[in-house]
């Protein structure tokens, strides 16, 4: 996989791009990762990449020029055109569906603005699709192409190794993982449920689908709603209600 | 605000703390970041931060120890206890009123796991507060941390100057921003809206009105549902609805 990144912020992605799984899959050869500064694509004088909003108001808006000409520059050789991600608080809320779907794409451009709004022709006729992460207000674009990429990358076959793999990926199974013990037993008072000590993995498996069950129903009650229930469960379920 | 982070991959955040907003706010002296490895507060022979989940089951869970001595160490001086906040999968889901509650207190402290699970006498005993920024999948902890870092820091007030400040966040109006456009005027044959280059300021902020509205019935018609509408704006969204 080849992935692109404009923005004017280049030395942000340093540190997450150069450590851990993402550096791992690009030295194991997945994935290539070449981030831009648009800013160098700029035609005027001042390299400037922004200008005034017509029709007047506080802020300044990305101008279609070096954008444009950036993906043009990045595609070139393509016969296929990749998909050009805008990073904007306007976009579909991302979700591991999404990340699921990307990763079987051989190419990504990741557009991150910082502070400016985008002119709307870059929306309608240079980006494909539109994220957003969450319902929070970042400076840039950059944080959210990074979390973006981690979430991808990671599902691209080979890279996760086994030591690597969480216990149960919490957003790919339907409910919250169950709670999670390990060394030692008993720390400054507090005791490890005696259940995880029996080595009886019958109980053990009831108590963790239980418990992941509870936690869902206490924290995420939203993700219960799609979720095929067993007749257990629904026993367990009528038992959390009377208990709340 | 003092903001410690702990983390097995404390160089992951240079980039991202060393640029823009974030760089500004430290400079400016609003704002004191402090990433520590964990790693450093092993009380074992080989720093070892994790261990086999009791009960059995792939994966490895970071045991207590290292976490509650680290939290320890850095709130010793300290009379009131700090927000110790867990990043995870299973948290509530972040959001802008999150970030504005946060920006209020004196000093945060964010752990960051990496694969791992968490023992669970971490979330009982040690955090106060549990967070997830979507429901998607990641590696680890530290870009949640650096989402919310950078949520909250924006937010210290004198830290966005004028020059900085998006032109209206998304998450802050209750409705998405409408479409921007700046020069030129027509690029590769694409126009911008007649309205805006008219002069007419009521027909600007009208149009803007509608069209922010527009955006959010088509993209986000769930934010709509806690929104207070104007008749105008009633009448606008039949309009859409027609139109659909």
């Amino acid at each position: 996989m080849k992935i692109d990144v404009l923005s004017l912020f280049p030395e942000m992605f340093e540190g997450v791009l150069g450590q851990s799984i993402l550096k791992k899959a690009n030295e194991m050869g997945k994935v290539d990762y070449n981030v831009v500064n648009f800013r160098e694509f700029t035609t005027n004088k001042h390299n400037k990449v922004d200008d005034y909003p017509y029709g007047g108001g506080a802020g300044m808006v990305l101008q279609p020029q070096p954008l444009f000409d950036a993906v043009e520059e990045l595609t070139k050789n393509e016969i296929n055109q990749p998909r050009v991600i805008l990073l904007c608080p306007q976009g579909e809320r991302f979700s591991q569906k999404h990340a699921e779907e990307l990763v079987n794409e051989d190419h990504l451009i990741f557009v991150c603005g910082h502070y400016e709004g985008y002119d709307e022709r870059i929306r309608t006729h240079l980006v494909t699709d539109e994220f957003s992460i969450g319902d929070y207000v970042l400076t840039g674009g950059e944080l959210p192409a990074m979390v973006i990429i981690d979430s991808v990358v990671r599902l691209l076959p080979g890279v996760l190794g086994n030591e690597d793999s969480p216990i149960k990926d919490s957003h790919s199974t339907g409910l919250l993982e169950h709670p999670q013990y390990t060394r030692p037993a008993e720390f400054r008072g507090y005791q490890v449920p005696e259940v995880l000590l029996s080595g009886n993995h019958k109980h053990i498996e009831e108590w963790r689908e239980k418990e992941a069950l509870r936690r869902t129903f206490l924290r995420r009650p939203d993700m219960l709603k799609s979720y095929p229930l067993t007749s257990q469960q629904k026993k367990w379920l009528k038992e959390f209600e009377e208990q709340k």
